[in-house]
């Protein structure tokens, strides 16, 4: 048995949101709570004491990357993956059947899980430009795409050695037994945003036999999440939830695809979320500041993004509203900017992480555009650090009863 | 005035290699000691904490690539270098000079400051596969050379935009001021180990009258170090010794070229050095294993180097004796060999640095495989580590009066 449960510590007046508590065998993990993506067995640029410093309680790590590099076999014998990476707390790990889109249909149509955000994904009505059915999906299998999908399992053709690799429910849950990861997900399909009704409901299908499977296989000293697919389609998302949440896992989590836009998102949760139970609620490859937001409002407990790591390295740096931060910047400045050439003050004026109390954004900047190694290891930080202090804000403002006020004053809500 | 002292608390018996003391405005320095080098106003890939975690005294950052970006004036406007990168210790900076050499004959003959070290500068009978003499330098100057160098100072082209940059002892003092780093050094030009000795001498002149101006114009709050040339040729560095330690420098600094092998390396200081009076000696740019333990035999107090934090960032990492460290190997093992894919052991067992408290061989070299930016902090850190803690006990033994069984049982002599 998993040494897992959920506790509801307080649940907003008239809505969704709630404060939790997730006790692991190997600590708890107070909810709303983000979690940093660590790909590789480490998020990037930061060491394990990075981590420790931030105070981070958990992460997760990608099943079917380590599979291929270096290896569950390896990592299992060298002691699993929190000896590896030098990470004691909790280690969710997902199931590789994200992979399906991100290397099949995401690689080839350039579009991410809310098709939206990419050119590709837009139409003349902001629906999808194109429709992919199951005849697309053979016809491309095999040719630009890296994975082959059939009811058995997933092929994926490795971006290392041009090797297929074949994952299946009970590969998927080999794999994260040898990982020793405390929070596993089920084995499914996501599906595109670009996916036809009928494509979709097959993958679903799929996805729900899996799920079984995955209970069936995985090793019991690990706690299971299933996953809900089901695009952005009422019914299906619906069907899917019925059918996830009457399964014994030990939460549930939200997969893609969520629709083309973030009112998609928004409606799938609202499908979605009224007929689950209190089991924990995770949202996988969510995390942008007012996605947070909306989706705690609807009752979304964990998340996890490569984003905030993600955009640090590219520059993009996190201010609250205070010092300016808002729907319209993205709560971001743009460090490689010229108007920060000389500018003193640090990312942002009321952060306390390490970044910000020794470094202005003018040395940033240098070392952003001198490409110094140093700048993403301190611009990850502030970032992640900027995370952390904002989830700790939402726990409080649910304990408080101030959610709603914290939500508007950030989103700029009248 | 400056203020800047330097005492000898140790002398060994019958021979050179001393335990000192450098006094600076900002802290103390403990001799003989490694300098790491923040080219850019960083150690590469380490940030302000890195640095004091890992006890960093001081550091060395280079007047020319800081004048071009970010700008010495910008720093001087946001409160100095110091401030800046978020150290407090003393700060090294060179004069620009040795650019003449690395982005000159340097680069176009792919040579370093001893010359052997790079196929170019060898011949059969070890010497230089080439002289080069005034008028080459003329020929070649404007062509595939980035410098054009005259009596008044020297021409850069930068790498950046393409623009000419003069500097002369004039603005390379004024340059140091901006940066106000607590210690400097005179402007110098850096020949190259394969110009011949009418242009070796014809560059040591001119580097005697630039030190002359550099006393002159040199802001007085900042310790001045003068820089020794004369390439390896006896007479020339002989007579450069008497000219730099006649003028009112607080160091002696020893530049390059320093021939073409280690041995040429040693001659020269068995020329410089008995010639010396009492004051620091820094050793530009010099910082293998071997060449601390033959240089602090001859009397070298502080060396500054970017070879630990550059050869880590390509996989060579630093271990002791006692974990199989030697003269063959370099002291190093390369971390992106197979043979590490399943090590569980930390790079040298016998280090307590923050990398390998935690990491195992495997992980890191997994890191690397995968190109992994965590690899290249954790990668620097024990490099660094390692070299502070080489110098301890260099300083310990020097104390003791075992530095010699010291460096026999490192370098393996008999």
């Amino acid at each position: 048995m998993s040494v897992f449960s959920f506790e509801i510590l307080e649940q907003i007046k008239g809505g969704r949101a709630r404060l939790g508590r997730i006790k692991t065998r190997r600590g708890d993990i107070e909810t709303p709570y983000f979690v940093p993506v660590a790909t590789l067995g480490s998020v990037r640029a930061l060491g394990y004491d990075d981590l420790a410093a931030l105070g981070t309680k958990c992460t997760l790590a990608n099943t079917y990357h380590l599979h291929l590099q270096p290896g569950d076999e390896l990592i299992n014998k060298l002691g699993g993956l929190h000896k590896f990476m030098g990470f004691s707390g909790p280690i969710f790990t997902d199931s590789g059947g994200f992979q399906a889109f991100s290397l099949g249909f995401g690689r080839e149509h350039n579009i991410s899980k809310i098709g939206s955000i990419f050119p590709h994904g837009r139409a003349a009505d902001g629906r999808a430009a194109e429709k992919v059915s199951e005849e697309d999906h053979k016809r491309k299998n095999g040719k630009a795409n890296l994975t082959k999908i059939t009811d058995e399992g997933i092929s994926f053709k490795s971006l290392h050695d041009g090797r297929w690799h074949f994952l299946d429910a009970k590969s998927s849950m080999k794999i994260q037994s040898n990982l020793e990861s405390d929070i596993i997900m089920a084995f499914d399909e996501c599906t595109s945003p670009l996916s036809d009704y009928d494509y979709t409901q097959r993958a679903m299908q799929r996805t729900h036999e899996w799920a079984g499977q995955s209970l069936q296989y995985h090793d019991k000293s690990q706690a299971l999440y299933g996953i809900i697919q089901g695009g952005w389609f009422e019914d299906l998302r619906k069907e899917s939830t019925d059918c996830i949440s009457s399964m014994p896992f030990d939460g549930i989590a939200i997969g893609g695809s969520l629709g083309h836009s973030k009112q998609d998102m928004h409606q799938v949760l609202d499908w979605v979320v009224p007929k689950l139970d209190l089991r924990p609620r995770h949202l996988l490859g969510i995390g942008e500041i007012d996605d947070i937001f909306e989706c705690v409002e609807r009752g979304i407990d964990t998340f996890d993004c490569v984003s905030p790591t993600r955009i640090a390295r590219r520059g993009s740096l996190f201010i609250s509203p205070q010092s300016g931060g808002g729907p319209d910047n993205k709560f971001r400045i743009n460090i490689k900017s010229a108007i920060y050439r000389d500018d003193e003050k640090p990312i942002d004026p009321n952060c306390r992480c390490p970044t910000c109390r020794v470094y202005s954004r003018a040395y940033l900047r240098h070392l952003y555009v001198s490409r110094e190694l140093t700048y993403f290891r301190m611009a990850s930080i502030h970032n992640l650090h900027f995370m952390f202090h904002l989830m700790e804000e939402i726990r409080e403002s649910i304990r408080d009863g101030t959610f709603i006020g914290l939500k508007k004053k950030w989103l700029q809500i009248a």
